[in-house]
């Protein structure tokens, strides 16, 4: 591989280029801004490492869809998504979020850690090989959708009907970021997630608030409701909802305990002054990256400026997002949510739903998963840290666990990358030590 | 007094123009529009029936006070507001809001109902007392308050300020209507109230909701602090909230009993199958009119726009309106809640207290009541309706009950006035019918 790392070290001034190119384009799907000349420009540039490319129709953006020949059956799936988060607020923004501008060995742009980054770097990775060997040794496949920032509606869509397309020896997941202390994260799974609103009705208009005194109040509703939705010890109390979950092994507790969560910088942060139920050490990295949650994102009702308004609310609504782990199956737990609220008389509460997700974990004897983990040393000098599942969300599942392709994250980001938010980031440096590693794992899983 | 009611009818057209002048003008306290003008042509009105009037300035907009000798020593006070509420929504409207337009035996204006008219019924009832007899058989006091509709915060600093101006033997109090078969509405009490806004803090910003696995989600602890203030059965759960309930007697529960409320209407109108807790007759009316409540006006907490987001709230916050009934103390309920969110844990949570206020009732054997309540026939040909308690809040106590003053309040308005909506009207009929009560009032009140 040393010509490889060599002629990747020669030519990343042009490697750097075609992010740029990449990252000037803005395609935020949330705004449909964009979409149709970013996924142009992915083809061009995959057309660079002589992929046979074309823009999968699904009822939302087209995935790019890519395949190479390699030397032997083996095939490695990339899972990217060329769209990016919305770039407000942009006056805290240093430099324009599409300038892609370069100060400090870094280089600034939304969507360049989140994950441009990452795509090109797989990109590039492919072209240095192609450049030195010639033939890659595994068939190598792009999936690189066009709405993982809006929730991947349509992915299932795409792996249901091509399943060809999807078919894969394992699968290198979107993302990932080098730690403080310079190592890399591999992540093998995700959380799920079941989002709700639930909706409660009551007068047909907001009503002087004297009338409280004998007309329903649909905000007290709600919080009778969600009062018997989980208790202040954090318990989720509808029924079934742990019953299922795959307890994680001692090998995996292990992992997380391994991973590094500086809980006084976290703390600091967000000027709090403990974690929930004052869990700290093992207790608290497993409730982040192993357990399920039931978190309020949002709720309204009635009067909502300044001052004091004499209202009785005529309806009430809440944002409740589940994280889900392996073995919870969201649609289950919709069902028992439903049952829930009609067994305590909350039959008239709406639930609408959005983006259910089962939660993915890629097993850890997986021949990718040692693959990537033993040769991480020879680019980052250290050994990752192995993220048995993140504590967020993405649509690995769809991809992977569903139709049995482990699949592992790793990228080019950092713990300052600032995702989703202003001043998004990488280090070149990361950027080009991304292009290697890319290269050697798919070098190594060709043989 | 047939001479006095015969001079309001030959000069009926003059008292509504009197009326119409005042409405034109808009008096909005809680945008702080025309108030000073709309107190200028108030104090000149006042000019007409001879009245010593000045503006008493207070921390926010001025009394209007006034004064006239009559010719004993008892003396009536009549409490009125010259503010109104603002307009909107102003599309509703079928006519300029400050028109005072006449449209079929109706005059249509913001504040003509609450409570303009009443206030231009009790100068012209004068006005026509003097014209027939000269001096008035009593003295009255008129004290116009110009910030009823934005919670009156400075009426008890006048009434404390000014005691010799609040003196009196008893009070007449603002308004009241006649309703639907034509009875008047005779008002000896009102609900007091504690608003109170409760505002919990988690990080200090908003976080990604993955999160809420380990940090504090204020949504959650307002739901469950929520919870322990009130049950699904209306029982409010704060130590000591009914302790000091003065109970209706027998015979207040007699009046209340006779009070008409059409359930079937108010039902249909607010499109509900039943009123809360299956409630209806005369323990409905109870209810509303003579027990507290406790009422979420509105609660605001993380993303409530369209769709999914996935965010771990920064804050939380609620309205809840405590109206409160004869004995319950708002500062000590306030102090009570203090109590109850630090036992609980929640002691964090702010309170922010906006306009408590006590409730006020009028002993029922007052002598202003016995005149008020005998005299309805002889211009309403029925018998009057006893409010013994208004479901709704008024600053009555702090210039009556307060200072051992009886109050009984009754106006121009109907079951169909609109207050506070759009096409606030008033029937002339009533109108003209309000001047001759007060005018009956006046001369009984000095026998």
């Amino acid at each position: 591989m040393k010509k490889v790392y060599e002629y990747i070290d020669r030519n990343k001034d042009m490697y750097i280029k075609w992010l740029i190119r990449l990252c000037k384009q803005p395609s935020i799907a949330a705004q449909n801004i964009g979409m149709v000349e970013t996924a142009k420009i992915v083809e061009e540039q995959l057309s660079y490492i002589n992929a046979e490319s074309e823009q999968v129709s699904t009822s939302g953006n087209p995935v790019v869809y890519a395949e190479i020949q390699g030397n032997t059956k083996k095939t490695l799936s990339f899972y990217n998504h060329y769209d990016v988060q919305p770039e407000d607020p942009i006056e805290l923004w240093d430099s324009d979020p599409f300038a892609a501008e370069i100060r400090n060995g870094r280089i600034y742009a939304r969507g360049v850690a989140d994950n441009k980054g990452a795509l090109l770097a797989r990109i590039c990775a492919i072209h240095a090989y192609q450049k030195v060997y010639g033939k890659l040794p595994i068939n190598v496949k792009f999936i690189i959708e066009g709405e993982e920032e809006i929730g991947s509606p349509h992915l299932e869509e795409f792996a249901d009907n091509h399943p060809d397309k999807v078919k894969a020896d394992a699968n290198i997941w979107e993302n990932g970021m080098i730690t403080n202390d310079g190592r890399l994260h591999v992540t093998l799974g995700v959380k799920g997630m079941l989002y709700v609103e639930l909706r409660v009705k009551g007068a047909s208009m907001d009503v002087h608030s004297m009338n409280g005194a004998v007309l329903e109040n649909p905000a007290w509703r709600l919080v009778w409701a969600l009062n018997s939705l989980k208790n202040d010890k954090e318990e989720v109390l509808i029924e079934g909802f742990y019953d299922n979950i795959v307890q994680p092994t001692d090998e995996e507790l292990k992992l997380v305990d391994e991973l590094q969560l500086n809980e006084k910088d976290m703390l600091e942060q967000y000027e709090l002054d403990d974690f929930l139920l004052n869990l700290s050490g093992l207790p608290l990295k497993e409730k982040l990256y192993m357990q399920p949650t039931c978190t309020i994102c949002g709720i309204e009702s009635g009067y909502t400026g300044e001052g004091a308004k004499t209202v009785l609310p005529a309806e009430a609504k809440v944002k409740v997002d589940f994280r889900l782990v392996d073995g919870q199956d969201p649609q289950y737990i919709l069902e028992q949510l439903r049952k829930h609220l009609d067994d305590r008389g909350y039959d008239d509460i709406e639930i609408v739903t959005m983006s259910p997700v089962f939660a993915s974990k890629t097993d850890l004897d997986a021949d990718i998963v040692k693959t990537v983990i033993d040769n991480v040393e020879e680019i980052y000098d250290m050994p990752p840290y192995v993220m048995r599942s993140t504590a967020g969300t993405g649509p690995m599942y769809v991809l992977s666990q569903k139709f049995g392709i482990p699949s592992v994250g790793f990228g080019v980001g950092n713990e300052a990358s600032m995702v989703h938010a202003p001043n998004e980031n990488i280090r070149l440096k990361d950027y080009v030590n991304g292009i290697k590693f890319a290269a050697k794992v798919i070098d190594e899983f060709g043989k």
